[in-house]
């Protein structure tokens, strides 16, 4: 049937959604949330159909998302059929029924998710039969290439081409800011992107963009590591493995996250890297809890990065508290810029000179760890990172004081003499959000003690910084409430933990789910 | 933030959906896709919000669904805020997680679903989770207690209420045709609601359809019930379980059924039953395959019933081939009216006397076969129905050959001679849908030869009815293609039962899906 469009205005979170009216809904026996096909001037894209009543039944209205897929203009003819089913759905069926899945079958689901063919209810059924039935090995390769192949590559010429990535789990992670410029520094390739925070107060991403863009093209990514061996950039909109953001918008509502090692491994695969170090963060406020979970977690990436021809190392980090003092993107860049300077706190440094040593024994050099406390001490490191904020167009110069941190401060006090016992990073990542991270970039934490640290009553555990009064004053709530910090005269002789019911309802028993990686 | 109502005149199958302007979901802080509170005189609802760009920033635009749930009208102002996670959402996580499910967390669900504070892809993966990790008795007492709970139900009076209720699977079945007027000729009320097919040639609803209106109100049903004490009709626009409905829409994409006992049940106990049979058809193409998943589902059935305060009986029944000779809503109305008047095949009669008689015996009567073949020899259940045709607004005298069978017509014949030795029911189900069942209640398939039969090659095997020439023509390339009948010289004789790979790309292989229940 031929229908007319109308381009509407309005998106629905990468869906595409036509609308038509009930008459011309009726001759193609289409009912509401139908598929349907449509094609213009030889494109053809599958669209969900809403059915209006009482419009022109010789039109159809696009919202611009199929419109952008279909690259029709207003008023331009479009043919419409009723789509066939989705090949693809008989393999999520399969897995629905507990199947293993051959490669072309994921393949098929990979290529439908990207091509939109698959409905929302599909996708979320198919990660739900992942997360409950596990993967095999041969389901997450072939999902990993899967996901490569239907996004864009990219190709630095001759290896070895590093990375580094942490899984994600604790607040305030700031290495990949010094490890990235430690192994540039040393002449090696390292394009490094990275993503935006979901959940967390701050991703690499955000952190960067406090000192210089982060959101380039591929051709300006390709310039920027010409110059530099390296990049820091935001990889949101570079397509590469695009079926990932089209599964994360999936996961996150039902808080899952079964594709943790295809996702992370296809971006990889896709900027070409050779050899790659794996961050595991464990710690009982981590997104892995113990060291057993760890290991083999660590060995199913090496295992996956043999298949799809990456070295991959991983490395299993201490994950009970947040990484160094600074929470939030501006408070992290100011700390990152610091310990390149020479003047960080000792774990944020040990953590970057750790995974940086351990990429450059990868690639075959010995004593890893000492050439990369080299570079740092140097001083290469840190003109290695101004170059590349130079490069990707910030102020090569930038202090670290320079950078706003939010006006709005607030401290929060300890209630009683004693030592910490522990840092919920659950409660910090709440704070930190309730103050505004990770949009308003000046919001954050700022820890003024740590694991093992005395304190006195009355003394600062840490600052809160906002942009707004009304966000600090949320934060300070959700500070009260959630008390992120466990103090003790001495450990194990506060004996009780914990009541139940709780004496609050309080979110810290609403478990915080992270979907970064 | 107040906003003003605008009305499209679209529906999105009962999803609530609301288009914001880019600059109000910023203010909101809410993105495309994300769930927004809507309060107006008194009433809430929650909404899935759209984002439009360069549309005026204080106005509101509704679909039909959430104008309808808010009762707004053009130009009524809105209270618009984010709205919270729904309550339900952690017990739906916790399902994912596999975890067993209390009654209050089940309640929270379903409540959230009916009053559609859940996403697809949160139904989505609840249902996914529950057809993975399987329901404990727990969990579907609880899901049948709060379906009930969340729709409307009916009393008529004093027990006992009885009521039959097949799990489908087999074509042709026009069972309660005859069992339910067999019951109320004998002075008990069965108040018989009943749905419309979604995968099969014919429901009850559709069959009854071509003899009487089926879309009763509540309390047109009530008077039908007082007048005649019973009634077959439609339940799908009478709010008894409505959650039910939402679950399906979800549901049929998928192929899956992890519902089938609650929403049975829920059903039968909003309708105020007492006393139920229920029918489990079983064979290799039935819905059910063998005697020993038959008992099991049967067991649970009956558990199920005592929690919910019923009694409850099943009946494995044999689902080898179609029941009867006609398939399709007029082909089966004929053949129920013509089993009522004496003239019917044996097996529509026997299932008939053999499922009304367990009724009358569950209340009490003994001898239940015996009665019900008495009530059904005596014209007592003839004229029982046509009392409830009549009631129902039909016309009580009607002959069945004044039923209108399509007019176009065809027949399919032997290739060979032999004897029927299998009917592939999904070959019959899908021949039956090519020929326009069932919204073309004309259409349909009359078999002229059942299972053991011996037939000549050229003899007819069945005949196919359309309205419509090209669906007649539809019809009979799909029976080329599926060939649902079996011929063999003797049984055992012919040792290739098939090969692979198929020597056609035969939608035999594609699993014919039943949702019907």
């Amino acid at each position: 049937m031929k229908l007319f469009a109308g381009i509407l205005n309005i998106s629905a979170a990468g869906k595409r959604i036509a609308i038509i009216d009930e008459q011309a809904a009726n001759l193609l026996g289409v009912h509401s949330s139908d598929r349907i096909l449509l094609s213009c001037c030889g494109r053809t894209a599958i669209s969900i159909a809403d059915v209006a009543t009482g419009y022109p039944s010789d039109r159809i209205w696009l919202y611009l998302e199929i419109a952008e897929a279909l690259k029709v203009k207003d008023g331009d003819a479009l043919e419409v059929t009723p789509a066939p089913m989705p090949e693809s759905l008989s393999n999520v069926r399969a897995k629905l029924r507990g199947e293993r899945l051959r490669e072309d079958a994921i393949t098929t689901i990979v290529e439908d998710v990207v091509e939109q063919h698959l409905s929302d209810i599909e996708i979320s059924a198919f990660l739900t039969a992942l997360k409950v039935y596990g993967l095999s090995m041969t389901e997450t390769e072939a999902l990993s290439r899967a996901m490569v192949e239907t996004g864009k590559t990219l190709n630095f010429g001759k290896p070895p081409i590093l990375d580094k990535h942490s899984i994600g789990g604790i607040p305030g992670d700031k290495t990949s800011m010094i490890v990235v410029p430690i192994i540039a520094a040393a002449g090696f390739t390292i394009p490094k992107t990275s993503s935006r925070a979901i959940t967390s107060p701050a991703g690499t991403a955000d952190r960067v963009e406090t000192l210089c863009p982060v959101n380039l093209s591929l051709a300006e990514i390709r310039e920027v590591v010409k110059k530099t061996n390296a990049c820091l950039v935001w990889g949101g909109a570079l397509e590469l493995a695009p079926a990932d953001d089209l599964f994360i918008r999936v996961e996150y509502p039902l808080g899952i996250d079964p594709l943790l090692l295809p996702s992370i491994m296809s971006k990889k695969k896709a900027m070409g890297a050779t050899h790659v170090v794996i961050d595991i963060p464990t710690g009982s406020g981590a997104k892995i809890k113990t060291p057993a979970e760890a290991y083999t977690l660590a060995q199913d990436f090496v295992h996956l990065g043999k298949h799809l021809g990456m070295t991959v190392e991983c490395a299993l980090t201490f994950g009970e508290q947040p990484l160094g003092y600074g929470i939030g993107p501006v408070l992290e860049a100011q700390e990152a810029l610091n310990t390149l300077m020479g003047r960080g706190p000792a774990d944020v440094r040990d953590k970057a000179v750790s995974l940086a040593g351990m990429l450059f024994e990868i690639v075959g050099i010995e004593n890893g760890r000492v050439k990369a406390a080299a570079m740092l001490r140097s001083g290469k490191a840190e003109r290695k990172l101004r170059e590349i904020i130079g490069a990707q167009g910030g102020n090569p110069n930038i202090k670290p004081e320079e950078l706003p941190v939010g006006t709005e401060k607030a401290e929060v006090r300890a209630q009683e003499n004693g030592r910490v016992l522990w840092v919920s990073t659950d409660g910090i990542v709440q704070v930190a959000r309730a103050a505004g991270t990770p949009k308003e970039k000046g919001a954050g934490i700022l820890l003024k003690a740590k694991l093992g640290d005395a304190v006195e009553k009355g003394q600062v555990l840490f600052e809160v910084y906002a942009e707004r009064s009304s966000k600090l004053t949320a934060a300070l709530e959700m500070a009260k409430k959630l008390e992120p910090f466990g103090l003790s005269k001495k450990t194990g002789e506060r004996m009780l933990l914990d009541r139940f019911p709780p004496k609050t309802t309080s979110p810290r028993r609403e478990s915080h789910f992270m979907l970064e990686r």
